[in-house]
């Protein structure tokens, strides 16, 4: 009889320093076998425990269901910077409590720059104008009738993991660092589509993308992104947009800053140039080390984070662990990750989950027969194109330390002695 | 100056009778272009009106983000067959007013046999026991330890569509018919992995998996599908397991009816037969014309319908449709869809929403122009395995109308002249 109140005990091959383990055992059924713990609690498996709930009818149906009461995942809300701006700010998906690549539409990532507006979908309009042939004004339900696309994508904040470019190392857990970074199936009618309708005169190089909220958020985007797979999105997992992710409309930018996935979109309007608005010079532009600044920056780089094991989720003694995490790149699709436990000096590949999808997150796992050691756990990803995530010492010697966006370089969580993860420079 | 009030106006390529048009509508924009309507309402581009939303702050950041309240998807929850059993029966997604392939948790559907017990996860074990070598108890916490793995798969009711077996067509919706399909990306631990570390004897050829609720509902697993792509599983769409959909742990089984895909999973008894327990053999078999029943049909078979246009969903006016819809197959991939606006005598090929996933709901689209007169909207799905939906005559000509499960004849839905659409048998 054996009681499996600890992980599964493994005998697999080495593939990298520290206890990093063949990806194989991933598909080598037999290495698991034979490995039975005889557990320390003495439960017994017959007879079997009939629970309370198994003598009582359960609860009845419900129209929209709930978690659990007793999960509480939730996103975290960083305090306001004043008291007078409660929706100004950011809510951060809870990464560490999740696994897969969807993120569920009630932890979505939220950034607004003035709360979440509460739009009536019949008052609401998107205009097309500027320099087109017809401007155009579209009813949700016009919009609606127009062919329609589905895909899964990423949309991480521009602003996301900003806190390492903090000199120190902040003692702060996933979520806090990188918990501006999601994952849905979004679907809409293709931006192409209605800018054809409205006819583009040949002087138009840039679209005005503009928000319905009290910020009117508003972002120049190049007219090549637009015609190329930008999305007008009505759908975000299946049902309606939700209204923190920009209901009823949200322009998805696949791969792009999110700010630039404007939110609540009410125009559009062709213009012949950027028109610099706050949000693409003084906010939203890469600091470099000499005080210059690059702009238009568009797709994220290269990026991967290790979610489990991560800060808050201790590890309950020596023996197997799997590390889990999310990698992506706004260039197209991950070729290859790579996890450390010796903070980067030897590397053992990572299985990569399926299907692998352009600017999408992708799922990876790596297998770690923890010793009971002090480890430092990094993660390594490379896109199709090339790119592979910076060191963090690379990345500083190229942009220096004045910036707040774009930071994509190797991520260190520290495992101490007693299993607890912590936030670290390696 | 356009008011985009309607839909689009199309000059496509014919592709099929009454309306159907060239699926390359999707690839080739210019199809679209020269068709600015100018609309009826006299709506005005500029100046721009702005809304009370863009004048007030929006609403603080919430933890768990919730649906617009303009919104009311929900599942609809046919009564029950008696007043004391409130948690006896179905809760169906609403697959009208969803678009995409995922369907978010609170929507998924809900088959229960005695309600969704509220189940404390640290209480909760899952007992391996039978023809094993180590009969093993896990808890919630050691089982999340093993290596996972997440896919996207459907899980549909063997009773969905079920309401096609009455021998008049009834005045019912999409979910009323169709509603107990669902599809997620669910993320657990190989039933393969934990059986072979409990070690399986050679006598063994089933599986029994047992559910915690109070129906404690009861399955037989041929041991093979258990060691193929069974998982059991902790997470649904990122997080963890709904209540309603098994929490904390359920098995999936990927591309099998419904019901052996085990909620609140607590035990998994290795045997040498099937145990024939009451949902393998009074329910869940297949009634044949003679009297005769199928038992252990477990793929459900290839399938498809129309989500939009369908009842409830009113056309507004002759012009551009897109007909979308859904397919799948629990034997692999959808190859082909084809839809027709002409009761059957001809048809188009539509287009598949990429990535089409072995087991999983395919999104499918197809554009119409509907000339304002009746017609008749099929869709008919071919699998990888070479299985074609059947008209509804061969299906009742090989089954007979005496079944309650597994029917997955092609749907029909009427269009009226009014632009109304029904449940009709053709």
């Amino acid at each position: 009889m054996g009681s499996k109140d600890k992980g599964p005990d493994v005998f697999g091959e080495r593939a990298a320093g520290n206890g990093m383990l063949s990806r194989r055992i991933f598909i080598q059924r037999a290495v698991l076998a034979g490995a039975a713990g005889m557990g320390a609690s003495g439960a017994s498996a017959e007879p079997l425990t009939v629970a309370r709930w198994m003598k009582e009818p359960g609860a009845p149906f419900t129209g929209y269901g709930q978690p659990s009461s007793f999960e509480k995942a939730a996103r975290t809300i960083p305090a306001p910077a004043n008291p007078g701006t409660l929706g100004v700010g950011t809510a951060r998906t809870p990464l560490q409590l999740l696994d897969g690549t969807i993120t569920p539409n009630g932890l979505h990532f939220d950034r607004s720059h003035s709360g979440t507006p509460e739009i009536d979908p019949n008052q609401h309009r998107l205009v097309i104008h500027g320099l087109v042939k017809r401007p155009l004004v579209f009813t949700m339900e016009a919009l609606a009738r127009y062919p329609r696309e589905s895909r899964i994508a990423f949309i991480e904040c521009g602003g996301n993991s900003g806190a390492l470019y903090a000199a120190q190392a902040q003692p702060l857990n996933a979520p806090a660092i990188h918990g501006l970074v999601s994952c849905a199936e979004w679907t809409g009618v293709r931006l192409s589509t209605i800018l054809d309708e409205a006819g583009i005169e040949p002087s138009a190089k840039w679209v005005v993308a503009e928000g319905a909220d009290a910020a009117a958020m508003s972002r120049s985007i190049p007219l090549a992104k637009a015609m190329d797979d930008a999305l007008l999105c009505l759908y975000q997992n299946g049902e309606k947009v939700r209204p923190a992710n920009g209901y009823p409309l949200r322009l998805l930018l696949p791969g792009v800053e999110g700010n630039m996935n404007v939110k609540w979109l009410r125009r559009l309007k062709l213009v012949d140039a950027p028109i610099m608005s706050k949000d693409e010079t003084s906010k939203y532009t890469i600091l470099l080390k000499d005080g210059k600044a690059w702009q238009f920056v568009l797709p994220m780089e290269v990026k991967s984070i290790i979610t489990q094991p991560s800060p808050g989720l201790a590890l309950k003694g020596p023996g197997f662990y799997e590390i889990s995490g999310l990698a992506w790149s706004g260039k197209g699709r991950i070729r290859q990750l790579e996890v450390s436990a010796d903070g980067g000096k030897s590397w053992a590949p990572a299985a990569l989950q399926e299907p692998v999808l352009s600017k999408a997150l992708t799922r990876f796992r790596a297998a770690w027969q923890w010793d009971g050691g002090p480890a430092v756990l990094q993660s390594r990803a490379t896109d199709e194109t090339g790119m592979v995530q910076p060191s963090r010492a690379q990345f500083v010697a190229e942009r220096g330390l004045r910036g707040i966006y774009h930071y994509n370089a190797i991520a260190s969580w520290r495992i101490d002695e007693k299993g607890e993860a912590s936030n670290v420079y390696a």
